[in-house]
């Protein structure tokens, strides 16, 4: 059945809409027969509650929920920590859910998002909750796609994977490799970084080599050490994220491999949590507050405007350390 | 002037407090003027609108806001991390501010508690506001303390520094210091991890240099520089937590200070995020999940069951490493 309406009061009433208006704004000027009437008709209806509901769906609680894996990676807490300056700008508050990859957490609140409790989301995730994801509900997707398609927002991964095996070849390295995984669960913005590794190595005819397991890695010193038995012949890597840049930096090390003499190391991220790593780590450094702002500003804009599906990407840049 | 209640709206209508609960609940089994002189008084005393806040005033949203510094931090993240997991398992929500040291943000949140747009707060603050805070709110403090007092939770600072004085002495160190900062603007739950370090070395006649200086420390460089010029002879230090302990060992090793054979250091915290630091730093680790969690239940406690001041005191233990 439909929800009640006024009209659905007065035609019960046997009154026009107008008099079910006066009821309700200035029940003292409707002859008090009436008014018996039409409170009958509305309780009857269930009107009242009805109207309570409706005034719940329509509202702007300002709460927004970031759903990242989890806030204790630094760069997921240095992307809430934008998201919550830029929604206080607006005065919107930031609500936190740790998805710990559990499907189930980030489908609560995507239920909330339908019951207005919360009045958008910002989502970095990678369970298959496609089913759950629709493109008319305020929703950022953080370098990710979905079968409906929402607003991403992401880094220029393909741009990046040019810069870092540009820099890489022009740095002297002649071998190189792209380190990284595959995910064929979700369609993940990541993989633009191979794509560009690969668009310039062929492009420039350079030596190259794709090593990748499916997505997550379970065992890292396993992936690493079968990496360097099998292609110990290899000058420069650009590897996916930072986190195993780093861990590839510390394995060649107990390999007595050089860095960056004997082999040049390129990682992706650059957020500023390396301050004791060594060597500095060169790396693609995403714009974190910038995509941080751009996707407040993207969500407000659909909670504010309504739906609208965007493809926002940032620019990337080249950070110079110590591994090449 | 005092919110309208039923009693006054019965005053000003001349009838009896009956009657005024028969038109508010139903209207129609009473007869046409009485209701009219009811209504009129709840229109003109704002009795209706006060009833709405008043409703507000004592639901509970569910919504509990952390309060923190900086998400940034590991050790906040952790902490975060651990207190949404909480919350959730009772089936509470978290709300994130960032205060970045600014109090306003912090009274911000504390208003909407007042408000009752969130049903309690979990706060790492140290600024002053003190006067916005009250032992009848449901608030639990995280290592500080405030003119009227809250529930506070706090790891076993004066226990970890009685435990990593023995320890660096123990391991050989005569000539022992304290390296950290004094707050006198604020109560901070800190201070007795310089306190416990002093009780032990006093007691047992141990050779001590207690330097520190106000906080925050403005210039690490310096403040670090110093120490090593004015006490070179010192075999053991006790930092008063990890990230300033790591700096201390950078810069020790730019002083050729072979770590932990000339000089042992300890710090305090224990947050597994020195994946890549070396050497493994030996510290006084915090339960950080339990203190969470002992935060997450006192909270819920007072918000449930009304205001109840506590001092919750969490065990430390020493997390060995290489270091000393």
């Amino acid at each position: 059945m439909m929800a009640p309406n006024m009209k659905d009061v007065a035609k019960r009433a046997g009154v026009g809409l107008g008099t079910v208006s006066r009821v309700i704004n200035t029940p003292h000027k409707v002859s008090p027969p009436t008014r018996l009437k039409v409170e009958k008709a509305i309780k009857e209806l269930g009107y009242y509650s009805n109207e309570i509901a409706r005034t719940l769906k329509t509202r702007n609680t300002r709460n927004v929920a970031l759903v990242l894996p989890s806030i204790w990676h630094p760069f997921f807490s240095g992307f809430a920590y934008y998201i919550e300056n830029y929604l206080d700008e607006q005065n919107y508050r930031l609500m936190l859910c740790n998805s710990d990859g559990k499907p189930d957490k980030e489908v609560y609140y995507l239920e909330m998002l339908k019951e207005k409790k919360v009045s958008g989301i910002i989502a970095i995730t990678y369970n298959q909750i496609d089913d759950h994801i629709s493109s008319d509900l305020p929703i950022i997707s953080f370098d990710r796609h979905f079968k409906d398609d929402v607003t991403c927002v992401t880094s220029d991964n393909l741009k990046g994977g040019e810069i870092a095996a540009k820099t890489l070849h022009e740095t002297g390295a002649k071998k190189l490799a792209y380190v990284g995984t595959i995910n064929n669960r979700i369609d993940s913005e990541v993989k633009y970084r191979r794509i560009g590794f690969e668009n310039y190595v062929k492009a420039h005819g350079i030596d190259h080599f794709i090593y990748t397991v499916e997505d997550p890695i379970r065992d890292y010193d396993a992936f690493l050490d079968t990496f360097f038995k099998r292609h110990n012949d290899r000058e420069g890597v650009f590897v996916e994220n930072d986190n195993l840049a780093k861990k590839l930096i510390k394995k060649a090390e107990t390999l007595n491999i050089k860095i960056p003499e004997q082999l040049k190391v390129i990682g992706y991220d650059g957020v500023e949590e390396t301050e004791f790593f060594e060597p500095k780590l060169t790396t693609i450094k995403q714009p974190l507050e910038a995509m941080a702002k751009a996707s407040v500003e993207a969500l407000i804009r659909i909670i504010e405007t309504g739906p609208k599906v965007e493809r926002i990407v940032l620019p990337v840049e080249l950070k110079q350390g110590k591994s090449t």
